[in-house]
């Protein structure tokens, strides 16, 4: 990491009010002064450097003193883009936390995406509280609806002022996140008290300065039925492939992790490691060889793999990505075309589970972990925190300026430890040495 | 059912041979003579006649004394079509009652279906043993492998003549049936004391005289969680439609009873219930009127429905069905078409999840359904009971004689029970007047 | 089934009101004299005989007139006794069929069974309309709450009388059903037109005159995880016996089921059967067999097993059942024991887990078995039936006299086909001839 | 952490092999001299430090140079103490890395824990190969059997020499790493070139420097079902009340997990947290005031909670950790026993989930890491580290030395976020003012 990223955290103003929380817990509370590392792996380039001079991430955590006065607080919640596993539980935690820890009385749900919160819509306004919330921890989806796309951040604001919001709590992906810094933009244009707080959403895990992202691990644990079911399909015809398309835009995380947590894939193509479909050592004649020696095979590919393979037109979707050309469709066809070419019969059963694998409810691991998003995200918002968004770093709850997120992806590095376990558990080839 | 109709089981001759259960179990046996009404609702037509008239199966179960030697006798299994949860299960229990019910020594496995007992295609033949079935019962899929169609009945007893098979059990759909049923008549022109004994299995629950086919409750069961994904991605997006394609060819058993287990489905469409999609009370103007309502619906549909609606080609697959359009992907198309006809915002989400529900594991009843099956199995042709094959019928274990269920199929009647549930539970209209 | 058996059916009075299903399902009704036999298997002693003087069952669903006028029609709803999956599924059934078939527009849920009817306890009588009931179909338990015992009928019938209740709707045991007998005979003192009909709910499946209670079948797989743990702790240490405790006062429908739905079960201990412990081919020597050939050992016991085998004396419990000696702790003990006479090393697992299994939500199956037995109980009690709960005969939807089902509970048959799989399967010795 | 403890990690000499990966991988590796920092978070003592004065651990993962000769290279591994999820995906992990990635082709599976190492027991030894662990990741347990307690060091080392063994993989809790030292030690004591590696193994996740255990995450998801139980339960009668012991003998992580991914815990009572029963805002008097607002509570205990309230003596189990007495029952009883005194009706469902727990498969996440630390143990073996063992520190994989990690246990910090958490999410009191 270069010195030039800032890690500090925008607030709203200094911190006088009494947390109601030190009389609740004894007082044991988190320090702005409170940092944890970006870097903890030591080389020759840092071990000279005393460690004032490391970037570091601010500690999340509930505040002695907090700037919104709970009483008269009115907080907003939007969900935004594709779902993902997890967000009823942080849409909940954030309405439990600012509720029983905080005492705010008004909680508003804004209905399906950044659409709720421009009046043209006239999408209802949901009151949130916690018998509204019961229960919302075992459902997949987002009970408040969401939708793709940004909307104009003037409209967004007078919605904000109308409603008397002090807080706009955003859970979605880097889309989302460019939408909040437009709104934080124009509250700022108008010199409003209004702090936005971004929870980071994607399911396929491709966010930076974050461990994990929530649903992550929910996600590929499901993604592994169709894994088993593609082993099963694929064992149970003569050279029976089993081929299955897992999300992942920019980054195989999902495929990669799915693939290693079910341990009988045999190939995982994505979109950090090109492939060729034909020729000496390609995957074609890997996947040959395969079937010869074992008479079924089963193949991952993330949907962002091999995009350079698949002709035709591209376009965006509401969300302002590039869509993608079906590479799992793709190739079920070529694979078959290629063993009818040379007359060796095989079937290919093609899965494409995307739909059952994001609506499923958050696991136990992400239970934890959103509700410790939703409580953090309560914490910065009461202590006047803005234009960030909590994260997990190595292990520790920490608050990320949304501007950084939204400049990259977190990728899957080619030299790295997860790409070789994968290497070395399906004993697949390397295809191409990583460009570095 | 008219009196024509034959219940008769055949036989290869009398029984001279004191099983070997005799002693083990303290001797409770069936009879040839226990036998199980056809027919069990009384009305206007049946009442004054004496049950002696009406058609009646033979009870499956031990019988005390048996056709085959133990000592010398070889059996085989082959398992043929699509996959169904229980495969393994039945072969499993065929196995494991054989070897330690009666003492038998030596059982073959064909591979992949029909192929794996003609030559020509060198499959390997398996030697099973309760060591080697150990574990099947938590696998999904037929650790056999199988494969569509028929092969050359003089192909296939001149394998079982080479390798001294007795008895040859076929676990498969109608076609497989078909397929007994020409072997059992070659068998018959050499004159050889070979028994074929028949396990039926669709996964569809459409074969006649069966109170419900082995996996057919699994598969409903793992149907579920697309539909619930469905209901999810339809309340997660404004006005949004969950679209579910599930199994059924000619009858929309799992289609409903998958609906009627979920309780959230708004429309369920089968090919025994035909419909329109435009027009007034028809398909897409009502399900118009429940977006417009409620903001979300969830529709399933059985692949074999609507076949009249879709236009195109039609040929035969590898097992001689028709090949069936696909009615999933033209409703997501004319759904999308007509909304954005009318100028309603609403999304789409399909689902397809045929190969997920296929390949899980049989639940717990099945489990016990499929090691009564292959109990009853065992016992049947080590009894020397041929061209039959074992069912359930009115919750009892009986008999069916082969040529009986490949006459027609099991369908829901548009008038009966099951389908009046389901107009009660979704409260869509029901279409047409069902012709009586 | 001997000729004094009464299956008729009470009635209030005669149905002079137009179905509303009339009009919205086209027209399939079932009548009172559509008729299912009690008995289909054909032996010598009835073969003769003309079906009309075979006793049978009247059948359940929608009839075309009915007597409650839905407009000023209330009904109420308690579940009574232990929990069981399901009960939320018919609590829901129920409310649902009443609001939209029939527009009864008052449903009254009584809280914590019987005690919820007697004002004394003073408990919250809950109103239950469609959007009240959401989604419990997927909650295990029951939301009204249960209680075990009866209580004062003419203090429920002031209930009944001061709430304007017509109809009610009991769900639960024998024990509920003999309440709901008091309830009735009160009613009847004091000549009122309310229906009392029953929902059978026994998680043992000891219930006379139904194939299967609701709720069984999720139970048996909810046992498989026990059963598989204890699988798994037995083969994790030297000569490991996983042993569980399973539900079954008086039959041991489940232990056999789960015992055969899992399959690696070595013995299954059930009331019926009775065993000795010690003795030349008993359980302990029989355990120890096994140990010594196979190292590991699976042991499942219906709490109502061996009973006389465990010293102490016994009283009732609230709901008048007499209480149990607890045959799973006792086991362990003397297998320890005696593994340790002996000196032989060995560890005894023992796992009980029946809350775990009686509050899982209902599975697929009980799911639409549930819904049909709610549709069912509306369908009976606006038609004027009383004094009688809907179940399943043969597969199919009869009405039976409560009064039938308090005389005695349905046992495994020793000689019959259930209990000769799980012999055939186990391999377990028979311990004793049964008794004819 | 003070500057005294040793994260050196020793090693068999030098590395003077080509690994084999070098040609498979296209060389991507690890160095000895990579490392991770022990301590991430920076403030006032730290800051000033150039990091080459922090501790660090050596990071893990492939060599480019190995001490091991693979070709005549034996290894064998061994599992102990109780059950855990993942252990068969570690051994199947070591076996396929040891097979694919180095071509040892001799790996012995040691039964029943250190008793397979010593020959009075007379236990077989298995050989392992990629087929002979075909399927072990789906399996809960242990497919190599476990036992408690360590064993004479000379006989096991007798064995090891006896065998050829060169490696030697340690599966286990801090007893097994103990007896892994006077292994160790016997072999440093004869001049062995014997590599003694460790997997760390504790379902509670208590052993010092590793962020989690393996197994740990799939514990707390299986536990999450018996929460729900009690839920249900105590929901379903009149002032019900949920209990549930969880395994946690000196730390409650996996209650305090467990009761965070569940949302509906009231009170979690762990040992880092002693509280009393009774007295003003004590444990009894708190459940009370729940039930009386509520009508149901859910209790979660650990086992080793409470110990200084329960009365009675202790000893030593086989594996000489100090014996719990049962919490579990004694809550259960006074519970009980309080409501009955104060004349308030309430019923307590107790649940013991323990062996339904540690006996569940790993699940997705716990899959991967046990195949990295299977991967990682293999690559550090054959780089001839010794006396070390894998683990994961702030999401990296690492090499800890054995004699660190029995130096004491991790436990939840009462002053920390996890804990706060628990404190913010169940609303219950602090009970004592953690004593630091």
């Amino acid at each position: 990491m270069n010195g030039v990223v800032d890690l500090s955290i925008q607030s709203l103003g200094s911190c006088r009010i009494q947390s109601p929380l030190v009389n609740a817990s004894g007082g044991s509370f988190v320090s702005d002064h409170d940092r944890i590392l970006y870097d903890d792996v030591v080389c020759d380039e840092n071990r000279d450097l005393p460690v004032s001079q490391w970037p570091s991430f601010e500690a999340a955590g509930a505040r002695r003193e907090i700037f919104f006065d709970p009483s008269n607080t009115v907080a907003g919640i939007v969900t935004c883009g594709g779902l993902c596993p997890g967000l009823n539980d942080v849409i909940r935690a954030i309405v439990l936390s600012l509720w029983y820890n905080y005492g705010v009385r008004r909680i508003l749900g804004f209905r399906n995406g950044y659409q709720g919160l421009n009046p043209d819509y006239g999408h209802e306004i949901l009151s949130l509280d916690p018998e509204a919330v019961d229960g919302w921890q075992d459902l997949g989806g987002t009970k408040l609806g969401s939708s793709r796309g940004n909307q104009d951040p003037a409209r967004i604001v007078d919605t904000l002022v109308a409603q008397n919001v002090n807080i706009l709590f955003a859970i979605g992906g880097d889309g989302t996140m460019r939408g909040a810094q437009t709104i934080l933009e124009e509250v700022t244009k108008r010199k409003l008290n209004i702090a936005v707080v971004g929870v980071p959403k994607t399911i396929d895990n491709d966010i930076l300065f974050i461990d994990e992202s929530f649903g992550f691990q929910s996600a590929y644990m499901a993604a592994v039925d169709a894994l088993k079911a593609a082993h099963v399909e694929a064992k149970g015809a003569p050279n029976g492939v089993g081929l299955v398309k897992l999300m992942g835009r920019d980054s195989g995380f999902i495929a990669a992790h799915a693939a290693l947590s079910m341990s009988d894939v045999n190939f995982v193509l994505i979109p950090e490691v090109p492939f060729k479909l034909e020729g000496q050592g390609q995957f074609l004649q890997a996947l040959e060889r395969r079937l010869k020696k074992r008479h079924h095979a089963v193949v991952v590919v993330a949907e962002g793999a091999g995009q350079d393979l698949v002709a035709g037109d591209d376009g965006k979707d509401a969300s302002g990505n590039a869509k993608l050309k079906d590479i799992g469709v793709f190739l079920k066809e070529k694979i078959t075309a290629y063993f009818k070419t040379i007359g060796f019969e095989s079937s290919v059963k093609y899965i494409d589970p995307s739909y059952l694998i994001r609506s499923v409810p958050a696991n136990a691991y992400d239970s934890v972990y959103c509700l410790q998003l939703g409580h953090d995200a309560a914490h910065a918002a009461m202590a006047g925190k803005t234009g960030m968004l909590v994260g997990r770093w190595h292990g520790k709850q920490v608050h990320v300026p949304i501007a950084l997120v939204t400049t990259g992806r977190k990728r899957i590095d080619p030299s790295g430890a997860l790409w070789r376990l994968v290497l070395e558990s399906t004993g697949q080839e390397a295809w191409e040495t990583p460009a570095e």
